[in-house]
Order: structure tokens, then sequence, then C-alpha cells
């Protein structure tokens, strides 16, 4: 069958890979492919290091789609054939003061409870796994597990591989037939008709459909570059200072990713104080940030529902959502490009579906076509 | 006569505009016009502010220039049909600590003891003046006199104003005939011939010419942008903040120029470590920093010489001399145009071109043109 997907985040872009793996075809409708919050994320892949308290559903979802990482990575390869920049190389998390270390401790128990890897070490082991901590840390744990991807490098190979099918405009509105999704109307006109419609919008609104149960939650994230020598770290570092979060990630070419802030003011561009906060709590953890060079610095919107899982499901017979991945999108790029491709195919069959129904905020219906001519 | 004005800086553009206004035509040379330290420059026009113990000749420099400046505004208004941004709206100096406050009264003391208008000003006065200043400053200066241009305006004006005489290639070698430099072979191979030519090249090299007593003094400068409202400053703020200095220049369209660091580390791209440095002192100061987005950051490097005093001079009978402004080339611009123009017109009479010697470091001459065919 032939699928429009509208929106080429990395949501959108893997789930047209494993349609196209499926043996279907696609056209991709996006003005900016690539330009959302995919641009911004940091790409780390930490199903232990991220556990909440109370999001069983989720952990289970981020888990899983961890297990999978290897696989996407490996058919990214193999089909497009570049390979992604992926490190297998496991998470610090640590904790600045003495006080930080209850919450590192909590985190702890909790991977212990849900049977994560996830080793305690001494201030002075983590210092020999990374010299540059700060003497004065208060303690640490070792996640084996939790790896990275720069997702810059799988929106760059996506885009690459699917360059003919890419529509650079808006999908503007759904065309319907009676109670049936059939096409996309784009900005300039044209009608995209499809069998199946696949909306990976995020905040991104169409018309034809109701509002969603999302919010824009912002984020400001850094990209710092380290004097010339060796790597300031050797894997990904995620700190609690003062019990504010905070991560250091690094890129193959000596390159940090630092970040990011959770922010729901409203403000789509960089926010001053967030942005020297984040500085200012990593200089605490890794005081050789003072001496990088800043290559970047930028804010994107994260969409977020109400329990932080994704909205996945059919909304007509012609029409599926997948959108609203929060902090979660990266990681859960094959797994959620795997259940969209599912329903697009009208396989209903996995019970991970039941955690992330669109329609699990409310009784209402959200979207009910109405009876237009296309 | 026809001159050659290798560099396109807010100097060279100045000087060409002083030679037109004297009757002369121009060719400007630089592939990247005004994209160098007049792209990251605040333009504070602070000869108050600014002074500093043992540096006489500077001051008077800087007092004359500013005195000139109303008229090379009105001047550039007349000639170019467009007013750049200069506000007569003061400069107030603060000491955040009480251990600043010393360093603030020797400024003003020594103000005083120049002539210049400088205010002594309780705290709670200066708050009523600028009610973002933070509860707890310890002290305040008011400088009457201090004024602000926006050098990217004067730029702007004067890069469209001599569109036509503008030659976007690298000026890479000077042509000479006998002892005499007679124009400069560009990039291209483009042999431009002069009357005389001018080197306002700040830190680039040209061949034919021997290394100039200039150093790097790199500097990082934030612009950013308070939320919706009344602006969060209605003057500018320069502050002492634990002995380090910043400042703060509001602009008319509510935007802020926050700077500036000052490195001699050899890194030409923006420093981490400064740039949180300055924003930490920035919202010591002024809290509501906080709350602005980030416009941009970037790094530039100065022109320096031993005595920050600039080289303006005649370095063979076709070639003349004016860089190495260090931290003062906005406000010379209009001081230093006339000179160079004056040494252009081999006009040597002014006192002042004693004071900005090139060959004042060193007993030998660092420029001597050597027989060459053109």
């Amino acid at each position: 069958m032939h699928v429009n997907i509208v929106g080429a985040g990395i949501i959108g872009l893997a789930t047209a890979f494993e349609l196209s793996l499926r043996g279907h075809t696609v056209s991709i409708i996006d003005p900016a492919p690539g330009q959302g919050a995919s641009h911004a994320a940091a790409g780390m892949l930490a199903p232990a290091a991220e556990t909440v308290w109370g999001q069983g559903p989720l952990h289970q979802m981020l888990a899983a789609s961890n297990a999978s990482y290897p696989q996407f990575v490996n058919q990214l390869e193999a089909i497009a054939g570049v390979r992604p920049d992926y490190l297998e190389s496991a998470t610090l998390v640590v904790a600045a003061e003495p006080a930080d270390r209850e919450a590192l401790h909590e985190l702890l128990e909790l991977q212990t409870s849900l049977g994560l890897a996830a080793e305690k070490l001494l201030p002075s082991q983590a210092r020999r796994m990374e010299p540059s901590l700060a003497s004065n840390i208060a303690g640490a744990v070792f996640c084996a597990h939790d790896h990275q991807i720069d997702p810059r490098s799988v929106v760059r190979i996506l885009l690459e591989h699917f360059s003919t099918s890419l529509v650079l405009e808006r999908g503007e509105e759904l065309v319907t037939s009676g109670l049936q999704t059939i096409g996309v109307r784009t900005s300039t006109g044209t009608v995209l008709v499809a069998d199946q419609t696949i909306l990976c919008t995020a905040l991104g609104t169409i018309k034809g459909l109701d509002p969603l149960p999302l919010r824009p939650v912002y984020g400001d994230i850094l990209r710092i570059q380290a004097p010339v020598g060796p790597p300031l770290l050797s894997r990904i570092v995620r700190g609690i200072v003062h019990r504010e979060n905070v991560y250091l990630v690094p890129r193959k070419d000596g390159s940090l990713v630092l970040g990011a802030s959770v922010r729901e003011d409203g403000n789509p561009e960089v926010s001053v104080g967030s942005m020297v906060n984040l500085l200012d709590n990593a200089r605490r953890l890794v005081p050789g940030i003072a001496d990088c060079s800043l290559n970047e610095v930028i804010a994107r919107a994260r969409p977020a529902t109400g329990d932080d899982r994704p909205l996945i499901g059919r909304l007509d017979p012609g029409l599926v959502l997948s959108t609203g991945y929060s902090r979660h999108g990266v990681l859960l790029s094959p797994l959620g490009s795997q259940l969209t491709a599912d329903l697009a195919e009208n396989l209903t069959e996995n019970p991970m579906l039941a955690n992330v129904d669109p329609y699990r905020f409310s009784d209402s219906s959200f979207h009910l076509p109405q009876e237009q001519s296309s």
C-alpha cells in the first residue's frame, strides 16, 4: 500500500523506514524535515538512568525499544548504506552534593528492583573511569546498558534514503471521503492520496484534527567543543546537582552535548536563565567545561502527554496517529515505528498498544471526520 | 585622488566616508565586509566610564572622538540618508559588592580629576533610575555624557552607501613601484592601482607588510531579548562584580547587548567559561537577565597594541596604516578616520598623530617596500 507520513522528525522517518521494510511505499510531508525536537535531542538511550517511580508501562516500552536498537542500527546500515553514530558507551550517574546522593540511591534502589544493570561506585572509582569529574562529587552509579545515538545522524541517513519520497510542503488539511481519511492537502493545494495517512506532527496541527492532549515542554540544549587533546569524557555523565538534572553526552568527534532544561513557560527561544543553570550545574560536575568552546545553543519543544507515554492509535479507517513521545522520541523510535506500522497494516495484537491509546485521557473522541468532498 | 582601503570594518568604512567628504574616490577591499570586530562590538561611547589611570593620551583621543560623534552621525544621515542608531542615554556604573565600591570610587576620583561628568549616586537613587537593578547593589556612578551607537547600523549604512565601491576580495599583496606602494593585488589576481592605499585590516595580514605590533584580544559578547513588556533597562549599565567588568547595553528594539570578556587564550570561538561568567555577573546586577531569551553569542578578536592606542601613520609615500584600535574602534571611528584621511592627504600637523605613531614600539621599521614589478 501507499502511506502518507505527515512530519519528518525521527518518528516519522523511522516509521517510513519500517513501512518500506515491510514492502510499502511512502510520501513524507514536511516543509522543514528533521528540524524539530529531533534536531535538539541528545540521543541518550538510557532506560536505566531515566527510570522514574510509577512509570511502569513507560519503562517497559523504553526497555523494549532499547533492546531493539542494535537491530534498528544494523538495518539502517544494511538498507541505507550508512551506519548512524551509535555508541555502546554506558552511562555514569553522578551525585554532586551529599544531599543529591539520596536521589541517586533512590534511583539505584528502583533500578535494582526492576532488574536493571546498575552498579554503585565510590566517587574515587567514578573518577578513575572519568578523570575529568570534579574531585568532590558525592556518589555515582554505573549503568552498563545505557548507550547513545546521534539523532542527527539517523535523520540525515533517513532523509538521504527517502530523498525522492519527500514532499517539502506543510500538510495542511486531512482529505476525507465519508468517514475515512483518504489523503492530505498540502500548503500548495496539492492533494496526496494514500491508503493510509500517519500523523507524526509533534505539536503541529492539521485541519480536520481536533486538538490533541499534548503540551509543549521546552528544552534548551548546548553543543560544546573541548580544546584539542584527549576527549573530556569517554561515556555519558548524567548529574544530579542540587536536585536538578543535567547530562553530558560525548560524541565521537570530541564534542559534547549538554542538556537539557525542562520548561513550560511558553518561550520557544533559548532561555538565558536555563542555559546558565545548565552550564553552572555541568561545571559543578566537570570543571573542564569552562575551557570548552560553544558550538551551538538551541531550544525546541517536546510534544508531551500527561503520562509521558506517546499517543499511538488509529483515528479512522484511513488515519493513524503517532506522536507525543515527550522526552523519549529517540529511544522509542524503533518500538514506536513498529507499533505505528502495525496499526497502518491493521495489526492490533501488540498488548503495548493499550498503553499508548490516544483516547486514554478523555471519554470523548477528538477526531471525527466530517463528510467532505476531496 | 583615488584611495584603496583594505578592510571594511568600521574604521575602514568611516575612513572611506571621510575621504569621500573631502572629494576623493575610494575602492574598499574586503571579502567579508563588516564581519570582524565591528560585528561584535556593543558600541559604548564611554570616555568617562572607560577611563583608566595612566592612559592620558588615549583618554584625550576618546574624549575628542566622543565630542565628534554627533557631527559624525549627522553627516552620515545627511549624506547616506539614514540615521544610525545613536542614543544619548547616559551610563550608570554600578558596584555589586562592598569590595567593588572601592574600584568604583577610584574611578570616580579619576573622572573628577579629569573634569569628566560623573556623579556619585546612592544605591536607592540608582534603582530609581533603573528599577531592574538588584536590590543589594553597593554603589553607583552616573556618567551623563557616556552614550551608545549600534555599530552594526553604522556598518550597514556605510556598506549600502559604498556598495559600488566594494571589492569583495581579499587584499593579498601590496604592489610597489620603487619604494612606493601603488596598489593592491587581490585574491583573484586583480591589481587595484591607487594614489594612496590605506590598511585597515585589523589582525589580517597582507603580503609586503612585516608583522605589526598587534595581538588578538578575544571577546565574547551576547545579544539577548527581554520578554514582552517594558524594557529591562533604559540606559547602559556597566558593572563591577567581584572586580570583573560586565556591561549591559539596551537597544531601541528592546534587546540587550551583554559583554564582554577579555581573553588572550588564542581561542577564536565562544568560550563557555567566559560566557557563563559574563551571564553570572550580569545576573548579579540585573536578575531579570535570567528571564531573557538568547538571540546570539559570538566571539571576535580585537586588534590590540601594547598601550591600547591605535597604529595610525604613513608607511611609505603611497601607504598609510590605520589599525590596532583595541577596544576603542567604534568610539574612535570619527577621530581615527579624520587622522587617517589627513595622512592620506599628507596633512601631518595634528599633534595627536605622535601618540599613534606605528613605529613607537620599536626602533626598527616594520615596512620596507622592496623593488618589484607590478
